[in-house]
């Protein structure tokens, strides 16, 4: 056995079975030992931000990790954005990154570079695999360290003699383990359940991994008992949410908006959150959201057990017996005629199939979208984490290969869709059961507010040359077409309504551009 | 004046004069003070790779920087595959990165990470300015390492608050100077000449720089006076080149071809140039390209001023009169028939406008385009230096803007292709005068190779399934033609000498997908 099979064979005991791929001559080997193993499947992506995102989409489904098999230091950096979303969406992530020889590396061959650098400011664990003997403790440890609560990135760099050398020792393939959450803390609850029975106007703010179905319907009943509100951050990995579930508030993005929101509140308890800070900077505004004489607590951090810590909190309130709020069935009427923004939330509502996933990063055009999906069809709603855009269509490639059976949609910006286009191609090749709607602007238009949040109001001909990307307008049906993954354009209400019925009575990728 | 305006203006009073950019919140700011600076041309790119490739192709054909504009630490990331092979091209560039504020950075807001770490693996110098006050001052200092010999890529951290900040005390824009290269070295002058004299079978070996029009014809003196090989490494940045140029040999990538076509010299002379190591180690095989008892030495070192060492070396030699034996003008025939690799190099050094720029990422598909065009008219090519894929439509944008009166021909593989297909859109934005050759032969071949050189002589349906990428095949016409780009695909010889026909005789971009 060489220390690639030996990586194999550890990732596959240790459940680890999906395998998004970009290789180079440096992983030959582990290509290699694709053939020899059984279960592990193979997913290649024309470019390394596909195969990061859609790592990151698998482990929001799953809460899994799958491993990204990446070619040495560039190949890695190509994939380095979409970790960072992944990292801010607490996604475990096994990456294998190839690298020269381990005697080759002082000669500095062009392809040599810093790798370990390179991967550490967007993973928790780095490690570089010594030598073959040396692969299946250091795999078992990158699989246990992915998982460690809340999820994180694990990148083991193997030199590629460790991965051709046979083992010199006996094989033995260690178990990773599943290294357990830590439990709730009594005294935090105990604290919360006191502050939530004074406070005036509370709210719990759930993080990623409390606003899934169960700890959602444990925080419905605290709400039920105490009267406090559901938050969650702007960026949240994963909310699950439509028509029977507790519904949740996301924070908004606009600085005076989020601070109006959270305005009221006297009382703010994290659950696996942070106390809400603003995206971004700006000139004489807040950096925080919330006001300074709120209290905010802890009632569990995000290495915590969250759905432990808030059916800790019922017990603590007595709550056990109440009846959590649900969003009510409500399908939207299918607006007609000219194309607007805000009609896009109702069509998407009203042709939203049971148990979808949506992946969201429609930006500017999405303002409608969030309140007009409440009471659709139950269905799972992910947005871009870290804020690097490029996330949607590689999260919704791992999404679909995670949950063969649920329609993933795709609610991407003409901006955004650009830098990872590259993902249509994978999933006309895995043949994905995905809809992508490009919503076509033809501009930055995220830009256009920022310049006047900044304190630019007016902006010449220079500056708006930066923020527009109407010259030459980007065909999407071309691009699509040219992928393999078959496309329609429409510009009005009715077309896209029937664009949209077509996509979900079919199986398979489409995409729809959404001229505005 | 505030710091983004002190950051434009010592830029353009230090002759850094184009700006590659992808900008986001962060970089607001700066965006806003184009409108307000005199002679900086901004050229937008959809994805970063594309910012950073063209700023290497800039680089490669003026010896100057662009600055490149990328947003906080994941657009960053986007852009370092290019980088890297920009810093191993020795291709000044000056990056600048936005942050967050300074007072916002400790929040951890989404967009948070350590952009110093991850900028320091393909940079030479990288810091982060502190205030507004700072930025004259930082930016001349980016300015002048990167121009430090040979070329370095200077990595200049803008908070957004040190952009948008009055400067508190007067403005004075500081000169950054222009680093003078370490003269050539007496001592090893001597000692080559020396050398030279005694070697049975000598060679020079010309790293970046040396490759020139100027260095090259004294190089071809030293040949004509001692009868020594003209050679260069597989990867060099820029080779000036065609029918009247001193032709140079590049070391083959294939390790048993370079070991042979090595094997006969008794002494290498380096001129900026390392000793010839293979691009990947495999088991088995050498490392070491070069014969173990050929004598190695420098005549001079990267950062020396190389074309000044070779001058000296002719005296020396008492060459300045010798005559360098230079290409003959030879213009292949245009072959006919059926479309193979075999025909490429003839077809296209019969197309080569004189003065062209050849941005060659043809991999396996290159096989004849060197020997076919070293009689072609003259022109200049380049190659991917760092050996990161996606690096030529890139470097073509860039080199297209330095070079706007010379046609930009890009021999680019498939599935190079598809790292950085934006690149295309920035060529149709500027109208660029650049024909891209997509070599269609779906698959990585270059891995069926390597597959096969790592030991793996058959291989079966999961390996195939990560080097073919016929499923689906790409149709690059559609591609094009989606991002603005007028295409056409041939699958015959004829065709294809007609489609290069009609790309030379007119300006502007055009894409010819050769069906292999």
């Amino acid at each position: 056995m060489n220390g690639a099979h030996a990586l194999m064979s550890t990732l596959t005991a240790n459940g680890v079975d999906v395998c998004f791929a970009n290789p180079g001559t440096s992983e030959m080997h582990f290509v290699a030992a694709l053939d020899d193993t059984e279960g592990m499947r193979c997913v290649l992506g024309l470019f390394e931000g596909t195969v990061t995102g859609a790592a990151d989409g698998y482990a929001r489904m799953t809460g899994r990790p799958a491993v990204t098999l990446l070619h040495l230091g560039p190949g890695m950096a190509n994939g380095l954005s979409n970790l960072h979303n992944a990292l801010r969406a607490q996604s475990p992530i096994v990456n294998v990154i190839g690298d020269h020889a381990t005697y080759h590396r002082h000669l500095d061959a062009p392809l040599t570079s810093d790798i370990e650098g390179a991967a550490r400011p967007f993973s928790h664990w780095v490690r570089t695999t010594p030598d073959a003997d040396s692969v299946a403790a250091d795999t078992a440890a990158a699989v246990r360290e992915s998982l460690r609560r809340p999820g994180r990135i694990a990148s083991l760099i193997l030199p590629a003699d460790a991965a051709w050398n046979e083992l010199a020792g006996p094989v033995s393939i260690p178990d990773a383990g599943m290294p357990d959450a830590a439990p709730a803390d009594e005294l935090a609850v105990d604290a919360a359940a006191r502050l939530l029975a004074q406070a005036t106007s509370p709210a719990l703010v759930l993080g990623p991994g409390a606003t899934l179905d169960e700890p959602l319907r444990a925080a419905g009943k605290i709400a039920a008992a105490t009267g406090c509100a559901l938050l969650t951050p702007t960026m949240t990995a994963r909310i699950t949410r439509g028509a029977g579930r507790v519904p949740v508030r996301r924070i908004p993005y606009v600085v005076e908006d989020a601070q109006k929101f959270l305005s009221g509140f006297d009382l703010l308890v994290m659950v696996g959150a942070k106390a809400p800070v603003s995206f971004f900077a700006y000139p004489e505004r807040p950096s925080l959201l919330y006001p300074r004489d709120a209290q905010i607590i802890d009632l569990a951090r995000a290495d915590q057990d969250l759905g432990g810590a808030l059916e800790a909190l019922v017990d603590a309130l007595g709550a056990a017996g109440q009846e959590a709020a649900v969003a009510p069935a409500a399908t939207p009427a299918t607006p007609t005629g000219e194309l607007t923004i805000a009609k896009l939330g109702a069509l998407i509502g009203a042709a939203l199939p049971e148990n979808a996933i949506v992946v969201d990063e429609s930006i500017t055009s999405g303002r409608t979208l969030v309140a007009e999906t409440e009471g659709a069809a139950p269905h799972d709603w992910l947005v871009g984490t870290g804020g690097s855009i490029g996330y949607a269509m590689p999260c919704a490639v791992g999404a679909a290969v995670a949950c063969p059976d649920r329609k993933v949609v795709v609610l991407e910006s003409d901006g955004s869709a650009m830098y990872q286009p590259q993902a249509l191609w994978t999933a006309a090749r895995e043949q994905l059961d995905m809809v992508v709607l490009i919503f076509a602007n033809r501009r930055y238009n995220i830009l256009h507010g920022e310049m006047r949040n900044v304190g630019v109001p007016e902006f010449g001909a220079k500056a708006r040359a930066l923020l527009d990307i109407d010259n030459p307008a980007i065909d999407f049906v071309s691009l699509a077409a040219s992928l393999g993954v078959p496309a329609t354009a429409v510009s009005t209400a009715d077309e896209l309504a029937a664009a949209l019925g077509r996509a979900m009575a079919e199986r398979g990728p489409a995409l729809i551009e959404v001229r505005l």
